[in-house]
C-alpha cells in the first residue's frame, strides 16, 4: 500500500499509533500468523488467541515492571463504566469485610473532568462520596487549573479516624484540563496501607514508570491513548483485591447484606475477568492484538524509561515555545501534564487562523475538548519529537506574522 | 498483499467475515479516507467519525427494515453484559411505573446455554426470575436438543394475572445448541402488547428478516457472528423504553424508590446510550467501522432477503448429509438452527479423524462448544455455499471409508 500523507497527529484519544504497527495490523486482519484467516475471524479460544493474550500480559507486565502479586485484565467500557465499576467492587469488597458499618465514605480527589465525572457516578450508584481536594477551589478562576504541592497533602479533606474509607481515588493525568501528577506521584504517605488505592491513568500510563506504583490496589487506563485502539480497557489489580463481589449476598455470609451493598454486574466484577484469564467472554480481539503490538514495539525501543525521557524533552520544548512566544499563552498555573498541553491562542478570531495553518501543514487534531475550547496538543508515546518540532515551528511562523 | 490460503471458516463467533471487507479495513485502519490518519486515530467526535456512526445506524436500519421508532444503539461488553442490562434497565422502568408494586417477575424462556445464563444473571442481581420455558424438561436426554412448538405455547408458565412481569425475555438462536425459533418466530401472541419483549439475536441477526420485529421492545446482538468483529454489541430499541434509569430515586419522583430498584451503572443504561447517539464516551470505532463496511455489503448483495435464501439452503443441504449418511447423528430434536448445525460423529475416536480431514482440506474451527463436545458447523452469511459443499463433500468421503 502507497506511503499515508505526512501528518502530525496530536489528538487526545483516539490518537497518534506507529505507523509500522499499524501496517503489521492490516496484515494480520485478513491473514494472522499465516492460519488463512484473520485475528478477527479466529476463535477467542483458539491457541492462537490464547498465546496472544499471554504475550499481550506478559508484555505489559515487563513494561510496567508489575510485582508478582499484580494482574493484568483486558476489559470492555472505557473509563466512564470503570467510573461504575470501581465503586461496585470496591463497596462490594467493603460490605464482604465490614457487613455491620454503615455505607463507607468514599475518598475522591478532584483535580479536573475526569476525576469530577467519576465521583459524581459513584455518588449517583449511592455511594458517600468525601471530596478529598477539589482544585477549583484553589483556583483563581474557579477552573481545573491548578495542582497543589503534595506538602500540602497533609491538610486535604481525608476520610481520617476509625472508619476508614472503602478507598481513595484520583486520576494521575486530566486529558481535558491538561493537570497532572509530578514524577514524585501522588500523596501516598497519606493514604493508610490498608485502604485500596485507585487510580486513573488512561492518559499516561506507559509514558514513564508508575511512581509508587506498589501502593496501589488497581490501576485502569482506556487504551485509545497511550496503548491502542479504543475499544479495550486494561485494568492492573493487586490479587487481594479480587473479592467475590457476591459474598455479602451468600446464604453462608456471618450477617446480612447491608442495604448499602450493591450487586455488580457479572461483567464488572474484577474477580470474575481475573478467574477467567480475561475470557469470560469474548474479548475486543482487535484492540488487543493491536495493543500488544504498540507494547512489544515499546519494548523493543527502550521500554518506558526511554520514552519517559523522549516524553519529557517533548513537553518541555513546547511548554517553553509557549511561554516564549507573544501569542500564546499557557492554561494551567500548576501541575502541567506532559501528556495533554493545553494553551491558548490571543487575540480575537487568531485561534482560527492559527488552526487552519496547522491544517495546511498537516498539524492535526489541536482543537481543544469541546467543554474548554483552546488549544490542545496531545504529547502521547506514538507523538514524535519531529512533530512537536513541526509545531513549534509553526507556532513560531505565526507569532513573526502577529 | 498476497491472497491467503484457501480456507473455510465454520467458527461460531468470532466467524468468518468477507475478505474484501477485511482488505478494505485494512487500508482504513492505516489511511482513513485519504485522511492521513488511520480509522483507530481520529477523534470519535470528528465529522469523518460522525458521518460513519451515522451511515453504520442509515445502513442497518435499512438493512433490518426498522420502523421509525427504533433506534440502533452501539455498545461494547458483548452478550454477557447485556444480561445485566437487561434486567436492570427493565426493572428500573417497572420501578418508575410502579413504585409501590412488589418486585415483578421477569418472564425467561430457557431454550438454551444462554438464555439460560442470562436467567441466571437477573437471579443473581436479585430479580424474580419466572421460567416459562425450560426444554431441558421436554428433552429425553434432558438436554437443550429441542423446541417445542408454537402451538404448545398456550401452556407454558407465562406470568398470568393483574401482576404482569417486567419483561419476557428469549433467545431466538442458540448458538451452543444449535436451537433456533422457526420461520413463524417467537409466540408473541401469549405476551401482552404493554409488556416489553426482549430478544437475544446475537448468533443469527441479519440472516433473515426478523419475525413480529415490530412486537420487540429491545433486540441485541454480538456483532462477531453475523455482523464483525468482536468488542461490538449493537442494540434495537424502542423508544417507547427509553427511559431515566435515576427516576425512581429523584426527590421529584412521586413514591420513594421500592427496595427492589437496582442502581444502574450509567453506561448500562440504554436512555444514556440513546441521549448521546452512542458517542458518551469513546465508543469501539474499528469494530463500529468493519461492521458498516459488512452491511453495505450485505445490503448492494440483495440485502436480508437474498442471504436468507442462500442460508436456508446453505442449512438444508448439510442437514440432510448428516441425516443421509450413516457416519453422522444430528443432536437437535426439534427447532434446528440454520446458523449452528450441531452433530456427532459415530464411533469411539472417529471425531478426531473426521476434525483432522478437515483440517487437511482447510475446513477450519468445526468442533463443537467446550461444553457440549461433538462437531458445529455455522453457517453464518459470510460462509459461502461453497464452503458448505467442500465439506458435505468430506462428509461423504469420510462416510465411505467407513
Amino acid at each position: 500500500m502507497a506511503p499515508r500523507a505526512e501528518t502530525y497527529n496530536f489528538g487526545a484519544g483516539p490518537s497518534c499509533l506507529p505507523e509500522d504497527v499499524l501496517r503489521e495490523a492490516a496484515r494480520g486482519i485478513i491473514d494472522y500468523e499465516s492460519t488463512g484467516i484473520g485475528l478477527t475471524e479466529i476463535s477467542h479460544r483458539s491457541k492462537e488467541f490464547s498465546a496472544l493474550v499471554q504475550d499481550a500480559k506478559k508484555n505489559l507486565k515487563e513494561a510496567l515492571q508489575l510485582p508478582d502479586d499484580y494482574t493484568v485484565l483486558f476489559t470492555q467500557g472505557g473509563g466512564s463504566l470503570q467510573f461504575s465499576s470501581v465503586a461496585l467492587n470496591l463497596l462490594s469488597r467493603y460490605a464482604a469485610l465490614h457487613p455491620t458499618a454503615p455505607s463507607p465514605s468514599l475518598d475522591y480527589l478532584v483535580t479536573g473532568s475526569w476525576s469530577s465525572k467519576a465521583a459524581a457516578e459513584a455518588r449517583r450508584l449511592g455511594g458517600n462520596v468525601n471530596v478529598v481536594l477539589d482544585t477549583r477551589k484553589s483556583s483563581k478562576n474557579k477552573k481545573f487549573d491548578n495542582l497543589p504541592s503534595n506538602v500540602e497533602a497533609k491538610g486535604w479533606n481525608w476520610t481520617r479516624g476509625e472508619n476508614k474509607p472503602a478507598y481513595v481515588y484520583y486520576c494521575d493525568n486530566e486529558t481535558v484540563d491538561g493537570i497532572e501528577f509530578g514524577v514524585e506521584g501522588f500523596p501516598v504517605e497519606e493514604v493508610d496501607e490498608d485502604v485500596p488505592l485507585i487510580a486513573d491513568m488512561s492518559s499516561n500510563i506507559l509514558s514513564r514508570p508508575i511512581p509508587n506504583l506498589h501502593r496501589h490496589a488497581l490501576i485502569y487506563a482506556g487504551a485509545q491513548k497511550n496503548i491502542g485502539p479504543a475499544g479495550l480497557t486494561i485494568i492492573i489489580v493487586r490479587s487481594s483485591l479480587l473479592v467475590d463481589v457476591d459474598a455479602p449476598f451468600l446464604p453462608t455470609a456471618a450477617h446480612p447484606a447491608p442495604a448499602w451493598a450493591p450487586r455488580v454486574p457479572q461483567m464488572l466484577s474484577y474477580k470474575l475477568l481475573a478467574d477467567n484469564d480475561s475470557l469470560y467472554n469474548t474479548p475486543p480481539m482487535f484492540a488487543i492484538y493491536l495493543s500488544n503490538l504498540v507494547v512489544r514495539r515499546l519494548l523493543s525501543h527502550g521500554g518506558v524509561p526511554a520514552i519517559q525521557v523522549t516524553n519529557e524533552r517533548k513537553a518541555e520544548k513546547l511548554y517553553e515555545a509557549i511561554e516564549k512566544l507573544q501569542s500564546f499563552e499557557g492554561k494551567v498555573e500548576s501541575g502541567r501534564s506532559r501528556m495533554n498541553v493545553v494553551f491558548e491562542v490571543k487575540g480575537e478570531g487568531r485561534e482560527k487562523t492559527f488552526l487552519e495553518g496547522a491544517e495546511e501543514r498537516g498539524l492535526r487534531q489541536l482543537k481543544g475538548h469541546r467543554s474548554v475550547g483552546g488549544i490542545r496538543a496531545s504529547l502521547y508515546n506514538a507523538v514524535s519529537e519531529e512533530a512537536v518540532d513541526v509545531l513549534i515551528q509553526w507556532m513560531e511562523e505565526f507569532d513573526k506574522s502577529a
